[in-house]
């Protein structure tokens, strides 16, 4: 079964490397969302935190030999869904970012971890679990 | 441009409905990977919170009406990039999930807000921003 998408906007930054997760970043930018989507950003202010999703577009097509990695920061080999590595079986990243300024469909944006060019998937509202929320949970 | 995605699994419980996100939803089940992947998860352990990618498969094409929606539980209409709808220019929901336990390529999970035989795209760890992260960054 084969999932169809296409970018709904692309990224834009002027450093020739990002740091490599966007915990960690303070690289500022803009993502310019399609004219298209125009009123589906209305309720995204200066000061919000979004996800986006984003595809890693320079990434070579996943093979088994990458199931399990070596992430750059960790000195231990970590199964790939443990990961942020843009090497994984589909190509989406997602990194948190916080809205500086809207300017119609032009976000400046800090936190960047993503290469400049790179096609957005999706941006939504950045939530955290609930106190508590898991707790209730009983692990076996 | 067109993004080409592939499944890497199946979400399966026993509901008829779910609540309408994850942070509200005590629902469980279970997510089957594909075997090809088994070595990926081998660092997800019960306890763990985890982001999964999944794909809407159920949502209708998105249109230019569906840009400023209504959400069920709100007052007032919102753009779709201020929501979690299903409705949205690329089909890909996210849910935070907790692990309950782990059977080879079998995880059983807590929180679930998508349907029975959704297809799952991929599995991230879920992490939060660092305190103080975003308050470096002056918005304009």
């Amino acid at each position: 079964m084969k999932i169809v998408m296409e970018p709904i906007g692309i990224v834009h930054h002027n450093k020739e490397s990002v740091p490599r997760h966007w915990s960690i970043s303070d690289v500022r930018g803009s993502l310019e969302i399609d004219r298209n989507y125009l009123e589906g950003l209305r309720d995204i202010h200066p000061g919000d935190l979004i996800v986006v999703l984003f595809c890693f577009h320079k990434s070579a097509p996943f093979s088994d030999r990458l199931l399990v990695q070596n992430p750059p920061h960790c000195n231990e080999a970590k199964g790939v869904f443990s990961t942020c590595s843009p090497r994984r079986p589909n190509p989406i990243g997602l990194s948190v970012l916080k809205v500086l300024k809207m300017n119609e469909n032009i976000m400046e944006v800090a936190g960047l971890d993503m290469l400049d060019g790179t096609h957005i998937l999706d941006i939504k509202p950045h939530m955290v679990p609930p106190d508590g929320w898991d707790e209730s949970f009983s692990i076996s």
